[in-house]
C-alpha cells in the first residue's frame, strides 16, 4: 500500500528524500520502494508495516541507492518504542545502518559514484528499504572487498568499541579491558579489536544453557577470558588478576549491579565507560572509588561522537579505514547473523527482541 | 602521662619524630610535649588522650615547630575511627592539618627558618599537640600576614575548592557552579571563591530550623542562590534556570539521592566532582545521563593531588598563594570557628561529630 503524500508531510527521514527531489531523474520514470514504515510508536511488531513507497525524483545533489542489507540493532527497537534519545517524526523508516549501492547520481553529486558502496553518516536515514534517494552529503562510501554482512553492521558496533578503546584510556599492548554484555554487537566487537591491539579482555556474561560454547566461541575470536556474572563477586577473581593486570577500561552495556561489579575491578585512575543499560538499572558507584581510587565514571554514543565529527570527514574515515583493514586481514568478522528477506521482517523483529539470541538478525533486501 | 617508648616502635608519625633526630639539639635539653594520641581505632571520645610525649632531639635535616592551632575535619574523625582510606601506624597523634612557628632549625635546614609559620605539605603529620620535632621537607611556608585561623584552615578544605573549580571543567565567568553541603568548610569555601570568580552559584543544604539566617550568611559570602535539598526536585528548578545557565559543574560531598539530583540539573557534557559522602550512600547515575547527556561523573581527594604533586613545589606554592591572597582582600574568610583549648579535647571531638553543627571546632595550644 503506498503512503498518501499528504501522510508524509511531517516525516523528517521522508523530507530528506524530497529535498533531494528538485529535478526529476534523468528517465522521468516513478519508481516505487518497499519500506518498513511505522506510522505511531509503539511495540514493533504491531507498528511496523511493509508499506511501498513512491521514490522521489532525483535532484541535483542526491543519490539513488539500492540497500543490500540492514541490520535491526536494539536502537532501532528503541525508536520505534519511543523511548531512544533521538526519535523521527512520523511516519518513519524503520533502521539507523546498513549497506547500500549507488545506482544513479545527482549532476551535483562529487563525493561519490555509480557502483560505489555506502553506508549512513548518521542515525536516522531509515534503512529498512530496498531502493531509497539520499542526499549524498549524508552518506559515507565504502570499500567494496569486503563481506556485505560486515558493511552492513560496521557503522554503530564496531565504531562503538574502536572509540570506546581509543578515546578514554591510553592502554598499550598487555593492558586490560573488562566488559560486561561480551557476548552484545559491541561485546564481540571489542573482543576482536582489543586481541587485534594486543590487549587482554576479561569478558562477562549471563549464566545459560550454551555457556560452554559461548566461552568457546568468544575465545576463538580473541577473548583471554571469559566470566559469568556471578564470579565477579568471588574469590577467584583474585587467581584471574596473577594472569593479567587489573583493567584500566571497563566497558558497561548492562548498569545495575554488573557496572558497579566492573568498577571495584579497576584499577585506581582507571574509566568506566557505558554505552548501554540493558539491565535498565541505573550505574551505582561508591563514593570510596571516586575519591580514593580517582575512577572515572563516563558514557558513550556513537551517534554523538558522528555528530561532534560531522565537519572532519577525515576521522569517520580513518576510523571506517582502520576497521576494514581488521575486516580485510580476517581480525574482525562481523556478528553471527541471521538473514532474513524484508518480507519476514515480522519474524526478525521477534527475534531481535528475544533475550539470550546471539545472533543478530539482518534484514536482505 | 609519656608514652613508654618501646609502645612507639611501631608509630609513623613518631617515626618521624625518630627520622629527625640523628642529632641533639644545641641546647641538649630534653623538651616534653602534650599532645592527643591514639593508641587503638575507635570512638574518638573513647580513644583519644591527652598526653605527654617526650621530643625527639632536633636532627639535621628538622625543625622545632611550635603549634598554633589545629581544626578537627570530618576526615580527623574517620581516621581515628578507622574507616579513613589512609590511616597511620598506632599510637599516633591526632590531626591533619593546622598552622605552627618554627622555633629551632636543624643545620642543614635552607627550605624554612626560625620565625616561619609552617603547615604540613600531606596529611598525617599528627598536628594535634604543642611542639613537634617534623622533618623539614614535610612543611610548607605561610606568609604571616593572614589570621591564625586561616592559616590553620586552609591547607585541606580551601585547596579542595581551589582544584575542583580550576581542574575539571573550564569554567568563565557567569558560568553556574552546584554543590549540596554548601553549607560545609569545603561548600563555604566554593561559594567565596566561586564568587571571586565570577562564577554564578547554587547551593544546596539541608533544610533546618534556623534556614533564613543560614541562607542570609551563605548569600553575604557571596552564594547566589541558597536552596533546600527538597527544591531540586521542584519546578522552581526551572524558574531558578531563567537567572543563571544550567551548571557545567557539580561538586558533591553527600552522595545519594542529593548526588543524582545535582547530575540531573548539569549541562550536556558536565561534570560532577564527588569529595565526600556525608550520606553514606553511593552516587547513582542514570544511564541516560551517562550515554545521551555525556555528564562526567569524576572524585577528587586532596591528599592524592598533593602527593601527585610532591615533586612540583611550584604547583603548592602557587595554590596556597592564590588562596593567600584571596585571603588578604578579604575575598575568602576562614570557616565560622570555635576555639576550644587543647584540654577541652574532648568537649571539642563531641561537638565536630554532632549534626548540623555550624562551627569548626579549632584546637588551639
Amino acid at each position: 500500500m503506498a503512503v498518501p503524500r499528504s501522510a508524509l508531510v511531517l516525516s523528517r527521514a521522508l523530507a530528506l528524500q524530497r529535498a533531494a527531489s528538485s529535478a526529476r531523474s534523468l528517465s522521468g520514470s516513478v519508481r516505487n520502494s518497499p519500506a518498513l514504515l511505522y506510522r505511531t510508536h509503539g511495540e514493533p511488531v504491531q507498528v511496523v508495516k511493509l508499506e511501498t513507497l513512491e521514490l522521489p525524483a532525483l535532484g541535483a545533489e542526491s543519490v539513488l541507492v539500492k540497500m543490500f542489507a540492514a541490520p535491526i540493532n536494539p536502537s532501532d527497537i528503541n525508536m520505534i518504542q519511543g523511548t531512544y534519545a533521538i526519535l523521527p517524526d512520523l511516519p518513519a523508516v524503520g533502521g539507523n545502518e546498513g549497506v547500500g549501492q549507488v545506482v544513479e547520481v545527482g549532476s551535483n553529486v562529487k563525493t561519490v559514484k555509480v557502483g560505489d558502496w555506502v553506508i549512513p553518516k548518521d542515525a536516522g536515514l531509515g534503512t529498512w528499504r530496498t531502493e531509497a534517494v539520499l542526499n549524498a552529503v549524508d552518506l559515507v562510501t565504502l570499500p567494496c572487498d569486503i563481506s556485505v554482512l560486515s558493511a552492513a553492521t560496521l557503522g554503530v558496533n564496531p565504531c562503538t568499541a574502536l572509540r570506546m578503546l581509543s578515546d578514554f584510556e591510553h592502554l598499550k599492548p598487555g593492558d586490560t579491558v573488562i566488559q560486561n554484555a561480551a557476548n552484545s554487537g559491541v561485546g564481540t566487537a571489542v573482543i576482536q579489536i582489543a586481541a587485534a591491539k594486543g590487549l587482554h579482555t576479561i569478558n562477562v556474561v549471563r549464566d545459560r544453557p550454551d555457556l560452554v560454547q559461548l566461552t568457546d566461541r568468544l575465545k576463538a575470536m580473541g577473548a583471554t577470558h571469559v566470566i559469568k556474572e556471578e564470579t565477579l563477586r568471588r574469590p577467584e577473581m583474585k587467581e584471574l588478576f596473577k594472569l593479567c593486570p587489573r583493567p584500566k577500561l571497563a566497558l558497561n552495556g548492562v548498569g545495575g549491579k554488573s557496572a558497579t561489579e566492573l568498577l571495584r575491578h579497576l584499577q585506581s585512575e582507571g574509566t568506566m565507560v557505558t554505552y548501554g543499560g540493558m539491565a535498565k538499572q541505573p550505574v551505582t558507584v561508591p563514593v570510596s572509588a571516586l575519591i580514593f581510587k580517582d575512577v572515572k565514571v563516563r558514557g558513550f554514543w556513537v551517534t554523538q561522537w558522528k555528530r561532534d565529527h560531522k565537519h572532519n570527514e577525515e576521522a569517520l574515515r580513518s576510523m571506517l579505514d582502520e576497521l576494514c583493514s581488521l575486516i580485510r586481514t580476517g581480525k574482525l568478522s562481523p556478528p553471527s547473523c541471521t538473514e532474513v528477506s524484508i518480507e519476514d521482517f515480522h519474524k526478525a523483529l521477534d527475534n531481535a527482541m528475544k533475550p539470550y539470541i546471539s545472533t543478530k538478525q539482518v534484514l536482505v533486501m
